[in-house]
Formats: structure tokens, C-alpha cells, sequence
């Protein structure tokens, strides 16, 4: 697939996950309108929906339908963003802008930004358990997977080292990594293997998690070296911003060369898990594409 | 049942409901301590249970063992100690003390108090959909109810309605307590039911749904009441507390006559609905201990 058919199909794709969550996010009503609003303000409009992306084309590879996938693709993407709101409140990153945009908790207030992020949270299960065209097996699975890879061990274990005033070692900021971008990754891939089957394969859940892990990683390491080579217009954010807000980036530990070269050896690992399956070529595709990627 | 034989048996099952929390939360590990033991320290050592226990009577009511509905216990336990975090936080209520003990965020922290309720609530999810005593098709269901009413149309949207300036009428602040207050109780009898069966009867229910909603709105009437009639000493917290807080309470609407008859008449629905169930004497007894509770 050239990278010209790729970026059609996530576009295709993407417009689809839209339109799906616009539809569940659209009859959301809560006390106030306010905080449906910034749940929808954060949710839709933005972003590669590279999680929910995976959530389909992992269940299309092992035969489910898009529709099957849906509800877990749209649970994705709703863990997603809270994530982000919740990241950018005051008392975390303190970030008034996301995609250019301002903060939810800029747009809409502080009390209103956390609990659009609590709900997004909660109804993200109430979507992954409501999927009512896999068996309650699957759901339960895919409850169970995207749960621990967003809490305690997972997302918000990464959140939590994130919080932590330096990092004293890789193996730590691998950790930290591991559990802020890669724990979703993980989830999306595997939910996508459960939206096909309630028996999974020990094997093949081996392989997926080893294709997550691999562009996970790969992914922000990409991202760290973005900030440094890349320039603000094409980065659509302040480039150089990690180095001025003292994030912490995986240059702090390895040169440049040393980065590129172990982000080429994780997508290899990536596309290297998934050869064994037919019809697994996008993903490599995929793999290569968010590892050349200049934004 | 007597009063006291009630209280034991209340407080026989906070105790196994104690012991199953220590034993999940102990082994949960994030990536710096602080996250995991602001977890602890907001879910253990305090507080009724009244919401564990009514899973837990409910499944034993329609003959599920205690061992299966646990899981489910836990799972609103956490639940609601992660609500009372995130409510307790500065841009919502701003209380520094829950249960007289310094509030999460005051002992660990706003980020860490904002992380472990992400990280009880993510979790909640984890817990429900793991329970491996019951079937996938109970597992996934109670997710699904927990979810939905302790989302955006249950939970989340009470609070919403509470961070409205002001309450036009009886109808609005009845909202806002179905869903800060009754929302859970209803999870929690519905969740014990759902341990016992993955068949559900429409018609059992609209029973349990109206016992839980009678005891549920009830229990925050009661409380607006004690609020005024009781001391600092019995109350353990500041009487008269609502008042000077310029809380929406009942008693806004309505004179202390009216309001006690109202309270009355919902805990006699209560009874009246699960009257009917055999061995449904305990749940009787619970809600008039409630009504009658001094504290």
C-alpha cells in the first residue's frame, strides 16, 4: 500500500469513527449542557484516531465486522480523551491549548472539564459492555483489557511516574512510556482480536501485545524526535517545546543516531510480530508510516 | 431483626467488604507509591458500606453466594470512594475533610488525589468485569448498569446539576439527588440481583429499581434533616453545615413537616416493593433503620 492509499484509509476510517461517536456523544444529556458539550468539545473534530484505527483493522484481520468493533473503537478513543483532559487540568500539565484549541477546563471551566472526563471514562465502558454484536464474553474481555491497561498498572500508572521530578534511568522512562502511550495501544489492538472472538489464542494475544508494544514505543519516541527536528508549522504545535517545558524525552537518555536506530528496531519488531498473519500488510504499512511520520 | 441485630450484621459485612478492598488495593502498584496509597487511604477504614451491603443482600435475597457478588461489592465501593475525591477536589466542593480526616487531595496532593480517582473508578470497571464467579453475559451487564448510572445520565450528570447556581423547583434538586445519591444505590441492588442471575426479570427489576430509588432519595432527605435536628457531636461532622455552605437542600423546597413526610412515605415504598421477595425482611429492616438513623 503506497503511504497515499494508507492516509486515504485512515482518513475513510476516521471519518467513520466520527461520525460514530458524534452519533453515541450526540444523545449524551446531562444535568447541564454544559459538560455534554465538553465532552463532545474534546472528543470529536480532532485528532488520527490511530487508536480506534486499530480497533478495526485488528477485527477485520481476524474476521469481525466494522460494526461489531465499533462500540470498542469508540470506548478507545473516549478513554483517549479523557486522558487529555484530564492531562491538561491545572493541577497536571496546567496546558491551556490542545490541537490548537483551547484546554477543555479553558473552554468550559475547571469542575465542568473534570467531570466531562469522568463521564468519557465511565461511558466508555457502558459502550464496551452495552457492544451487543459480540458475545457478552467478548465485552467482558474487552472491559476487562481496556481497563487495566487505563488504570492503575496501565495509563494512569504512566501518569503517575510522569509526575515524578526526574527520571533516574531508560528503564524508568521506558516504564513511564510503557503505561502513558503504550497501555492504550495495546488495549485498542487486542479489543479489535476480541470484537472477532471470545476464545483468544494465547499466541496471538503474544504477537498483538508485541505489534503494540512495538510501534507504542516507537510512537513517542518518534514524537521526542519530532520536537527536535521538526519546525512549528509542520508540527501544528511549538516545536522545541519539550526541551523548554522540561519534559521529559527519551533524548535525555541516548543520542539522536542512538533514538532513530532504536525506533527503527521497534517498528521492525512491530511488523515483524504481525507477518505471520494474512492480511496484516496496513499494519505494516501502518507500523512504517507512523515511524517516517513529520508530524 | 432489631435494631442492634441489624447494626451487627451491617457491621459484619463492612468488615468482609474491608477485608476484600485491603486484599485488591494492597496489591495495586502505580508507578510511584503516592497514587496507590491515596487509593488506600480514600477507600479503607471508614463508612457504612450500605452500598456493598446491599449488593451483597440482594444477591444472597435471589440466592447468589457472597463469594460471586464480592467482586461486584468492591466495584461500587470503589466507585463511590472515587466520587467523593473528585468532589472533595478544590474546583469542586473544595472540602479539605471527609469522614474528620484531612480530604485525599490535602493529604497527597491535588494531581495524586485526581489520579487515584481516575485509577479507582478505571479499576471499579476492571473488578466487575473480572468476577469469574459469575457468567461473562452477569459480568457484562453489571458493568453496563454500573456505568450508566454512574455516568453522564446517573452520577456525573447529578453533579452537574449541583454546580448550578440555584435550583428552580422540587422537580430539579430531585434530579440532582436521583443522580448524586440514588444512582449508585440503584447500581449496587441491581448488581446484587445480576450476581444471582444473567437472565433478568423486567418485572423483579422495577422492584428492586423502586426500593432502591425509595431508599435512595429517602437516605438524602433524611440527611438534609439530621443536617438541622442533630449536634456536631452525634452528626460527626459541623451541623448545620448545609445551611452555611449554601447547600441545595430539601428543606428549601419544602417545611420539615413535609419533608419528614415525604421521607416516610418513600422508605414505606421501599418496603412495599420488596415485600413480596422472600427473605426480603433484612432490606425491610435496612430502610427503616435508615429513616430512623441519627447520624
Amino acid at each position: 500500500m503506497t503511504n497515499t492509499e494508507l492516509t486515504l484509509r485512515l482518513k475513510e476510517t476516521a471519518g467513520a469513527v466520527e461520525e460514530a461517536l458524534a452519533d453515541v456523544l450526540g444523545s449524551v444529556h446531562t444535568g447541564t449542557t454544559a459538560v455534554a458539550e465538553a465532552m463532545r468539545y474534546s472528543t470529536l473534530g480532532g485528532g488520527k484516531r490511530i487508536r480506534a484505527f486499530l480497533v478495526l483493522e485488528f477485527a477485520r484481520l481476524f474476521g469481525a465486522s466494522r460494526e461489531a468493533a465499533m462500540p470498542f473503537a469508540c470506548a478507545l478513543e473516549c478513554v483517549h480523551a479523557y486522558s487529555l483532559i484530564h492531562d491538561d487540568l491545572p493541577c497536571m500539565d496546567n496546558d491551556p491549548l490542545r490541537r490548537g484549541k483551547p484546554s477543555c477546563h479553558i473552554a468550559f471551566g475547571e469542575a465542568e472539564a473534570l467531570l466531562a472526563g469522568d463521564a468519557l471514562l465511565t461511558y466508555a465502558f457502558e459502550a464496551a459492555a452495552s457492544n451487543d454484536r459480540v458475545s457478552p464474553k467478548s465485552a467482558a474481555l474487552a472491559v476487562k483489557t481496556l481497563a487495566a491497561e487505563a488504570g492503575p498498572r496501565g495509563m494512569v500508572g504512566g501518569q503517575t511516574l510522569d509526575m515524578k521530578s526526574e527520571m533516574k534511568d531508560w528503564d524508568e522512562l521506558y516504564a513511564m512510556i510503557d503505561g502513558k502511550t503504550a497501555a492504550l495501544i495495546r488495549a485498542a489492538c487486542l479489543l479489535g482480536y476480541y470484537a472477532a472472538t471470545d476464545e483468544p489464542d494465547p499466541e496471538t494475544v503474544k504477537r498483538i501485545t508485541a505489534y503494540a508494544d512495538g510501534i507504542g514505543i516507537a510512537f513517542q519516541i518518534r514524537d521526542d524526535i519530532l520536537d527536535v527536528i521538526s519546525d512549528t508549522a509542520t508540527l501544528g504545535k511549538e516545536a522545541g517545546s519539550d526541551a523548554k517545558n522540561d519534559k521529559k524525552t527519551v533524548l535525555a537518555f541516548m543520542s539522536m543516531e542512538e533514538a532513530e536506530r532504536r525506533e527503527k528496531e521497534l517498528t521492525a519488531s512491530a511488523c515483524e510480530a504481525v507477518a505471520g498473519f494474512e492480511g496484516s500488510e496496513t499494519l505494516r504499512d501502518l507500523a512504517l508510516w507512523l515511524s517516517e511520520r513529520m508530524k
